[in-house]
């Protein structure tokens, strides 16, 4: 019994039988003496559906009313969720995003929530009423609809358990939990019955794309304990929280990213200032780096690697070529057909074995390293994309199972 | 050069071409070196769309949350009607009923305007923006959204009109203003330039279904001017306002209602009491009576008849059915095959020729008159539903053509 938040994605509220589903877990879990929050998101296809109208008038259109505009479908939403929790006959209300008090920033179509103002939550809760909310939306300081992009509503979620103190902070998807690997992918993969904030964040970045970082950063900040779950088996998920008991598993996951390229300045002279020339402009541009590599300087000249992601290597190459006087390379090379494989756990740099395992299981499969990059808890390596699903296979057995 | 509201309802902005040619009319009245507020229904089917939602999940679900979902149908509308004005190059920002400061009782479903807080309205004029406001929305004193239900838009556009001073409300529909009767019916109906508040209210009640009584008596009471005109022909319509300067027409249109029942309660006692029974049970179930004819006592013994809509036919009967052992009828009878006309026209009572001269064309044409009601502008009578069409286009000839 206490506090808990609820959220649920647009494909768990997608139709009426789906919606009738998700008022049954929040119902049950009401029953049980807990009070309930829950955050929405819009219904299936009512994003796209909005975008279309929009499209159809004004490819344009301005980021204020895009946010007026797409906002309207976690407000379906909420009505909606609460009509079947009523059908159930429980106490309901829906609230807005600015109902419940969310206050952002003035960046349109990418807020950050500023602040909950939580009376108008408490009041409801207080009351005994189960509340719904729309997430993925908030208010500035002018009164104007704002929307917090990607993520949005698991960051809603989040927020909220965090301002409420809630006990627990559900998050329901069409996946039973957080896997040792894509299961698509890796039969053998394995549901982690808990993981910490950081291997959460770390497998998030590299592309398991189950919960946005953005809302794991926020749990990890205000110590909110998250749980990924079905909406549709019901059984229990993964826990992600702070201090994970038993350590049981060294290696948490293994996590693929192809939607990246390998860009190579080849034979710049080697003196100091290159580099920071480089990614100084690139920076300035907004391009993210992933991953840099430089080649020991030989005959005076060296090899300057770094990866992007796929949507931005013509602005990296426009970059590139901006500085080609300056930088004087023998040659630019662009190359999509590659993938970043990751292994994240704790402790990993205090475990040089890691390392060494991953490359010699890569090197037992004949598989070729590009690059390497390490952090505290994570070891990527670049490989080439034909070879990704045979080395997340040959990472996973050596690991996991 | 003014302050103009201009309303369109949902089928002026049904697709998006349709909204190109609202936002063409609205810019080049902005062009022009007007201040434009403009109010926006639901696009054609959404609220169709969305009461089918609603429906299929609780067909009893509260008016609070159907009141959330419906409101989202004017956001919509104003986002996508601001996003066609943006790329017509003219600066604009929507407004949802809140962000408007429509203030309203909680009433769900069928709000009352308590005000409207006006200080962003009057923000966005200053800074020479077009606004785009929700129609048929607002909230109540708890922040809860509410609809004002039937006729709510053109109410939301006459309120503006009146807090803001406006020198004219313009109400776009799909007629190109109001004319002396049905063209349908009558083909020689012609429009009218101008008509006065008491005579169009006359009208709307009667059933000529083009502005809303609740919205004529608004501006009435506070001396807003309108003109009712079509989207589509973009001709000048007809103007609603206090004095009408010539009165070259005495009857300004003939309106039917054939949504209408008769009921008759024959043989009661002849004695003081027995209509205040009547009448004072009936509105006690809130039965709304219209035309009351009350027989001369003969044989110590009278027929009381009314009217009431057809759809209050059965709660009427079973008022009456009540009192029947106070009352002592010899009969209850009732007729759903009957239709009203009215002929409505300033100055009608000091014109004693001009009933006269209504009950002689319906004479002529063999039409036989079932009740007759008076008032200052007004002279309606009941008969077959038959003869509504030969009735209409008779008392049209005798008056107007």
């Amino acid at each position: 019994m206490g506090l808990i938040v609820q959220k649920f994605g647009g494909s768990s509220v997608k139709d009426a039988e789906h919606i009738m589903n998700v008022a049954d877990i929040i119902t049950k879990t009401y029953s049980d003496g807990n009070s309930v929050v829950v955050v929405v998101s819009a219904q299936g296809d009512t994003t796209d559906e909005l975008l279309e109208k929009a499209s159809e008038i004004n490819p344009k259109a301005s980021k204020r009313e895009m946010d007026v505009l797409l906002s309207t479908g976690e407000q379906i939403s909420i009505s909606l969720l609460s009509m079947a929790i009523e059908k159930l006959g429980y106490p309901v209300t829906s609230l807005t995003g600015w109902q419940a008090g969310f206050i952002t920033d003035s960046t349109h179509g990418n807020s950050r929530i500023k602040r909950i103002e939580k009376e108008r939550l408490v009041n409801e809760l207080d009351k005994k009423n189960i509340v719904i909310v729309a997430g993925f939306q908030g208010i500035n300081a002018y009164d104007d609809i704002t929307t917090l992009g990607r993520g949005g509503s698991d960051t809603s979620a989040v927020a909220i358990a965090a301002v409420l103190h809630a006990d627990l902070c559900q998050i329901y998807t069409d996946v039973d939990g957080v896997y040792t690997a894509d299961p698509r992918i890796v039969p053998k993969a394995k549901k982690l019955d808990e993981i910490s904030f950081d291997e959460m964040l770390e497998l998030a970045s590299q592309g398991a794309q189950i919960l946005h970082t953005r809302s794991v950063e926020m749990a990890k900040k205000y110590g909110v304990n998250l749980e990924v779950l079905s909406s549709l088996t019901r059984r229990p998920g993964t826990k992600i929280k702070e201090d994970v008991s038993v350590e049981k598993l060294l290696i948490k996951g293994v996590a693929k990213d192809d939607n990246i390229a390998r860009l190579s300045v080849v034979g710049v002279q080697d003196v100091p200032g290159i580099a920071f020339k480089i990614f100084s402009q690139l920076a300035a541009k907004k391009v993210n780096v992933d991953i840099i590599l430089q080649s020991v300087g030989r005959d005076n000249k060296k090899d300057i690697s770094f990866t992007v992601s796929t949507s931005q290597k013509d602005e990296a190459l426009e970059v590139l070529d901006s500085i080609k006087n300056i930088i004087k390379p023998d040659e630019i090379v662009a190359d999509e057909e590659v993938a970043k494989l990751s292994i994240v756990g704790a402790g990993m740099l205090a475990n040089p074995g890691v390392a060494a395992g991953m490359f010699e299981a890569l090197s037992d499969a004949g598989i070729n390293i590009q690059m390497i990059s390490t952090s505290e808890i994570k070891i990527s390596v670049l490989i080439d994309k034909k070879d990704t699903r045979k080395a997340i296979a040959a990472i996973h057995d050596k690991f996991i199972v």
